[in-house]
């Protein structure tokens, strides 16, 4: 009568960017923020009691979606909040794409879009970035099954201006087009200001990279009523309290601190600005990023040999052994301290 | 051309029970733990840093799972960790139940399970408790595409013998069968040993009960190398990190300190026989339950009044409107003087 194993979905799991156990490394492989969060965030920590531990949290998340709302000047309502991004855009794919036409997104983006679409049995179609790595907004202009675009962009760090992207929610009522804003904090205009105008956007933010907050797995979405009150509905029929005490007491109490948030976001970005002129300074190429990493490649380097020899040296950067991308190794923006001796070891850097 | 509308997934979400904001209660609707979690708990929160909240935390919860491993005499490869037992169970839903026959449950059991099923389309039947609320094994003997069973049962506290249950597993190599293990804590005897045995056997257990962590949402599962492998595969389809460092942290520091989860424990089973005894003496009866909770009715009262004047004198507790079980309270057990309270609430209750 067959076997249990004949009933297991089969999907390809997303590789995450490597968590090493040794300390003494330069980790510039995931995105992290250098800094870490403001002291607000471990003060909230300590501020939990007994109660809040032994008491199932609030499952609508009130006090931490009201602050991300009153932040961006929306009602509670139009605001979501998961697990992190992944969370949130799992449980979108989820709750929005249960038609039968393709939904759309880049062939170079956030590798877990295929995944997720493979996992839910969503039917997809890339559509490949140019020659820059720059999105043609043109190739979504047929109607479709649902759009997902990271704006900046991963792993290139491109971004599009707002207004044009908002031509997209405003070409298709027929689906939920997707603005996965994971980098934006890093310099570009977030799309949150039209989820007013558009029934059918939806604006994805996370803490794990502005906020410093990967390791307490916070992300957001903002959106219509309608669309968040749907997302709602399928989060509740997934897992009626998927954020904890302690997520909710950080989140807020990250929310407070904007001065703190400002001040390391110019940090980063002034450190990467100053790489970036190094690393062209070394014959380094990349396209613009407005993220917290670079995305690089050299006209006389191997890249995975790079990668592999950086590494020897304690420096994680990211690899992708993908069509297209398999020179390029994306670099994410530390301190300036780790961002020079990654400069000193690439100046001295010569392949076998 | 339509609507995104058309595309959104309809769904009739689970209804968790009320966590009331207002303080001044007694709250017996939600069978959380009525005294907090070892101080370990509090302190490894306080022991949490900067690094570990801007870094991703393992995605391999490795010493959570290690944690749990050791404690039931498994490998860490056939531990599961997820965010609350509904974050796992929902998981397993969708890793394990991708057949076109039918799963089965008991009709009355936890209300979550029809909605997972309907929330990924897989296909269910309900097998009907008997008229004391047993579950008749016999009616889950003919090939099927998966089986759960909550053990002791919910909201009826009813329990079966594991080396009674096991037939279970042993009868369905074609399919997975689940034992949700939420509650075994309180009196069972769980089916961890077992899993061993059976390949197709998962078990699941919460920390939000006899843990006191419902505020934390940690749940987890022992199963087989290949049954753990294949649910992996779907978590890192969904989300790679589904656990933040409070979690973690404070997951491990619960399993160390087994004297006071013991001592929580046998205050609470003492607690629940006495209560046993004073509703019995009120003319109440129940399935003798080998949970936290009572599940009650009184020949002479109507549960759904009786619900609402508890509720009057701010006393919560669960009252299900749903065929068979509409003139049943679910009553957790709380502390001594809680329920004392509840008691004299009773002794001189009058319905209208």
């Amino acid at each position: 009568m067959g076997s249990w194993e004949d009933n297991v979905r089969r999907v390809v799991p997303y590789t995450p960017g490597e968590q090493p156990k040794i300390t003494n490394i330069i980790k510039l492989n995931t995105n992290e923020n250098p800094y870490g969060p403001c002291d607000g965030v471990l003060n909230a920590l300590s501020g939990l009691n007994g109660d809040n531990m032994r008491k199932y949290p609030d499952p609508s998340v009130g006090a931490l979606r009201s602050a991300l709302a009153e932040r961006n000047g929306l009602a509670q309502e139009q605001v979501f909040v998961g697990v992190g991004s992944d969370d949130v855009l799992a449980m979108s794919f989820l709750a929005f794409f249960n038609g039968e036409k393709p939904i759309l997104f880049p062939d170079i983006t956030y590798s877990f879009y295929d995944v997720w679409a493979d996992l839910f049995r969503i039917p997809y179609e890339v559509k490949p970035l140019d020659e820059d790595f720059q999105i043609c907004l043109d190739d979504y202009r047929a109607p479709c099954g649902g759009i997902v675009i990271a704006n900046p962009n991963a792993p290139t760090g491109v971004l599009i201006p707002a207004e044009k992207l908002s031509t997209l929610a405003a070409a298709h009522p027929e689906c939920v087009v997707i603005i996965d804003e994971a980098y934006i904090d890093f310099g570009g205009e977030s799309m949150v200001p039209f989820v007013g105008k558009y029934e059918n956007l939806l604006v994805v933010q996370t803490f794990s990279k502005s906020r410093s907050m990967a390791g307490m797995r916070i992300g957001c979405a903002f959106g219509s009523r309608k669309l968040i009150e749907a997302l709602n509905d399928v989060k509740y029929s997934f897992n009626s309290y998927t954020m904890n005490a302690a997520q909710i007491a950080c989140g807020v109490a990250s929310l407070e601190d904007e001065a703190y948030f400002r001040e390391t976001l110019d940090r980063i970005i002034r450190t990467r600005e100053r790489t970036k002129e190094r690393l062209r300074g070394l014959g380094f190429t990349f396209p613009d990023s407005s993220s917290n990493f670079l995305f690089v490649t050299h006209p006389r380097l191997q890249a995975k040999e790079l990668f592999a020899a950086l590494r020897e040296k304690g420096i994680i950067v990211r690899y992708f052994d993908k069509p297209r991308i398999n020179n390029y190794l994306r670099i994410t923006i530390g301190t300036d301290e780790e961002m020079d001796t990654l400069i000193r070891f690439l100046e001295e850097y010569r392949p076998l």
